[in-house]
């Protein structure tokens, strides 16, 4: 049986004179790209010439909203009143929509950034603001994120189509859950590791956790962070390998 | 034989905290929305509300786009690159449209703001570079400016339909130029004289010039300013004066 | 015996082409004055200006340093590492000091905004790295604060001068503590009544608290807000009747 | 007779998650460093780290002013007003010294970034605007800039010190002028190259223009630039030869 996947990370950001990473290698190598939308990262400019590269490539174009916090990368919590986030991230994707239909494609799914993303995974209220947004926005957009999320439930309720992700680069506890980046094992960094948890992800629906465990992982997509140095290489090497096992990739919007 | 015209002013113009005018109240004078855009004025949640009015009301709305500058309002030209400026316009008409489509209207035209109206009037780049992000995003949308200007003029050899409009509170010179700000007779302030020359443009298709020559000025649109002290009493004495005039005020949008 | 007091209130609030209140206005009723940094609030021009204005009538200035979030007005917690803090408060210090200094004047002391001083009230890690950023500056400075905050506490454990504010437009609870925003009582809007509560409070040194008990507040100093409509003519009315009662107004600064 | 000369480098140029350089260690290839305030690039906590490095190493540290510009990197033309320049310079300037005297060390001189250094060569307004700044922070502040620029000789009116640099990798024409970026010849990459170049400025007081001209500059310091890929390794090389040339490498200030 042909098992299928789709192998998502975080491009276009960069902000003017600053840049993270080669967004168009990066995108060889991707299904999806979680696109910034200018609010943590991503000027327009930048934005643009991703989409186009996307849009050649067949890439599906996902808007990666944040929060206003260009100093913080999107990565400090703030306390939006409800109202004001779905303003925001409504804002953003009409943004990267616009510029994404000038370069022939659309904008086909959201997917938190940073803190907005770990903030989503709880708390109802900004999870149902996120939400709000995309209904407003268009409802045939999908929500992609984690299994067991806020975020995901709220998507669901709303009737959205929600995509469930695993983290080919992140540790597991024996649990199911993340471990958090303070602690031992967080993060696994060797791309042929990577790409060994990429394949297990994919066929056979686990990971091995910190403590051994074997962890049942359900994902529609497998996301590769974009923003470390060997980001493009790590990327390239789950594609491959993916491949290589007979998974085939593709977007799943 | 009825006249009609379309009556614009500049709304949304406000950031978080802080506010320039009753938007709401002047949106019930207008027939056009020149709605802010975020990068010179304009949070998320203040255009929703906006639009939200406007699509109530009917009032046509147009994506104000401007420098990204917030700290200047946009008030001071900046040598942008023309691609970099096209991306940026590009972006906001996206945002304002997706916040508009929420509301359940749609961004008709746009206009530009402050020192980007102005470097648009006589320089060919910008012009461009806007008009660039017109027919990148949407070909039916019109451009509203002034006449003779290097962006009508772009935007009538790009295909897209163009808007003349003249200000009924702007003092003009026997050249049919506006007065600069910096002379004497450059602003109107009276709310009754304003809506006088209103009433003449619109009927007569003239006005008379600070030396008490009669110019003519063809327009398709009367802008009122919106970010002065009694900006909402003189645009209803205008709407009042023109429909009492027997002109019919009709957004061209 | 002859009371003395401070009153203060928040000017420089503006924002470029924004503005709340008249500070100039402001300015004279006041004997401290909390100027924005430029983070929450406050373009280096604006601030000049009020600085030039207070250091002409004699009026103390101190730094009302807020988190980086002009859409916020600052009024959104913001889940800071404390170094970022320390580094931020510390920039906005050198900052309004520089154009203090270049008024003729000095920042005397720090006052945290909006949700900062909301957050420096019951959290150790943020008050801090406030109080580290004061200390690495210049360790002459005074904090003004809420009576009992950790800000306080924290200031008088690093050796720096503590100033107690108390509001006299803001409800009290019968513990002492401020009726919160989402509740009835929480603001006191009439300039007469505002006035009396701060007799009370400069005379007596109490409150009567929403359900009518009599509270001990301990102040060296009283707040009047500045971003309210009539928030010149409350400071005026303060002034006034303070004298009236033979209150000493003097800056503690 | 033993030559003297001034080795600066842009630094404190990251924002946020963005960086462009190892600030670390371009700075012990330094005498002076120009470090970003804030406005272009530069958020506190890299600009309190940058200090202290340089503070350390006994860099002279200097304020790299620039225009208000993140998205644009300082290099876009802005029309400012002269008071809002100078208010935006003075800002900038008190935000940096707080930071440098908070390590230890202070800001000793001025040198504007990119489009405003550009301006300042020959706008009046704005190299006064820049002066002005300066004289009324502190007038023992050195301006560096461009020999014959309007900056240096308002600066000198001013009663100013001022510091002439020369771009050891930077062309120039046979007249004395840098030769424009998007001209042939304009940069020079090679860090041997650009090694040669810096001592025959620092021993000879020459440098061979791109027709072969031997041209005449007087420099009291050398600049090689910070934002380039090689920039630590071009530093390095032109610390090293012109030791071993015999140049002894102080800080002017």
């Amino acid at each position: 049986m042909a098992r299928t996947i789709d192998l998502n990370s975080d491009v276009g950001e960069s902000f003017g004179r600053w840049e993270l990473v080669d967004d168009a290698a990066l995108l060889q190598a991707l299904t999806s790209a979680n696109v910034a939308c200018g609010f943590h990262a991503g000027d327009p400019l930048a934005l643009r010439r991703v989409c186009e590269v996307a849009q050649g490539l067949g890439v599906s174009v996902g808007a990666q909203v944040g929060y206003r916090d260009l100093a913080g990368f999107g990565r400090r919590y703030i306390a939006y009143e409800r109202a004001e986030l779905t303003a925001d991230v409504l804002y953003q994707l009409g943004a990267l929509d616009g510029i994404a239909r000038a370069a022939g494609t659309r904008v086909a799914y959201l997917k938190p950034h940073g803190a907005l993303y770990n903030t989503a995974v709880h708390d109802e209220e900004q999870a149902g603001a996120v939400v709000d947004a995309v209904t407003a926005y268009d409802g045939r957009l999908a929500v992609l994120g984690l299994p067991g999320s806020a975020l995901l439930a709220a998507a669901e309720r709303a009737g959205l189509r929600t995509v469930r992700e695993a983290f080919a680069d992140r540790g597991y506890t024996a649990a199911g859950t993340l471990v958090p980046r303070s602690e031992a094992g967080a993060l696994v960094t060797d791309p042929d590791e990577v790409a060994d948890r990429a394949v297990r992800m994919a066929v056979e629906g686990t990971v091995v956790a910190v403590d051994g465990t074997v962890v049942e992982v359900g994902a529609d997509s497998l996301c590769v962070h974009g923003d470390t140095p060997g980001a493009v290489r790590t990327a390239q090497a789950v594609n491959a390998r993916l491949r290589e096992a007979g998974v085939e990739l593709r977007a799943f919007a």
